[in-house]
């Protein structure tokens, strides 16, 4: 317990510095053209085999949009515009927050990446959800359907986000 | 370099574990009271003696939300209640990401923490700008100076964040 810290924490034994650890985030994004998405599978574990959408852990030095815009370069090609931040799904108890961004493609190309064993252009009500690796990727693809349902009326796009200069 | 990576890692000499660095959020809120904010005096470097909002790093085991709430009680003694997410601030060049909440209080009363010297509220218009402490709390109270002119009217505030059960 560090002096005028109230949580215990990692502190190196010789030079007294105190390593904390903080929640991470995973940045991705939802493609979509027309009335389908861009499912693909993961080449490696957790939940190898599985159907996700392109995510990784933000890296030092970029924001939330560009982490999301290398991930789709990486895992499965694609140079993506992106629209607004489409939601942010948190898990606590593992320490992650998800940001997720619509990403309107101009046409279904793609090209796998090494961590990606396929991937899909796939209509929203024919997902099958039992094949998706994550909850948060769940709750994306539920939510991206409701929202189109329900004709995109609700507020949900946070459609301003900001950089330092 | 580790093995399947394209970036330098810190790796452990003995046992090859990685250690990650990814960037961190910072989260916090902004109060009000009819047409006044409230700002918190720094009693800690940097920036000790400028003016701030109650921020601070989010920590392991909370969402944003629990993080900024923290923050608030802790440094400037609020109970708050959380409106909207109303503005994400990043500075990817320090690796950090604010996320600043607006919270309506329902009194002025405020009870000084131990890394703060003194509040006051203050109505938007006499908000000196040179004394605030960092780029990303004279941003926010900016962008809140311009929404509340123009009526609130812009969809600035993404009104739903999720957290996983």
């Amino acid at each position: 317990m560090p002096e005028n810290e109230n949580k215990l924490r990692n502190v190196c034994v010789d030079c007294h510095t105190i390593l904390y650890e903080n929640p991470k985030n995973i940045v991705g994004l939802l493609p979509f053209y027309k009335d389908e998405v861009l499912l693909c599978q993961r080449a490696i574990e957790p939940r190898y085999s599985y159907w996700t959408l392109p995510a990784g852990f933000m890296e030092l030095g970029e924001t939330l949009e560009e982490g999301a815009l290398r991930e789709a370069k990486e895992e499965i090609g694609i140079d993506a515009k992106l629209k607004e931040l489409f939601c942010i799904y948190q898990l606590p108890e593992i320490g992650q927050c998800y940001f997720v961004f619509l990403a309107e493609l101009e046409n279904k190309r793609f090209q796998l990446g090494c961590e990606t064993l396929a991937a899909k252009w796939v209509k929203l009500d024919k997902i099958v959800y039992e094949e998706i690796a994550f909850t948060s990727i769940v709750f994306t693809l539920q939510k991206y359907q409701e929202w189109i349902l329900q004709g995109k009326k609700q507020a949900l796009p946070f459609n301003e986000v900001y950089k330092h200069n």
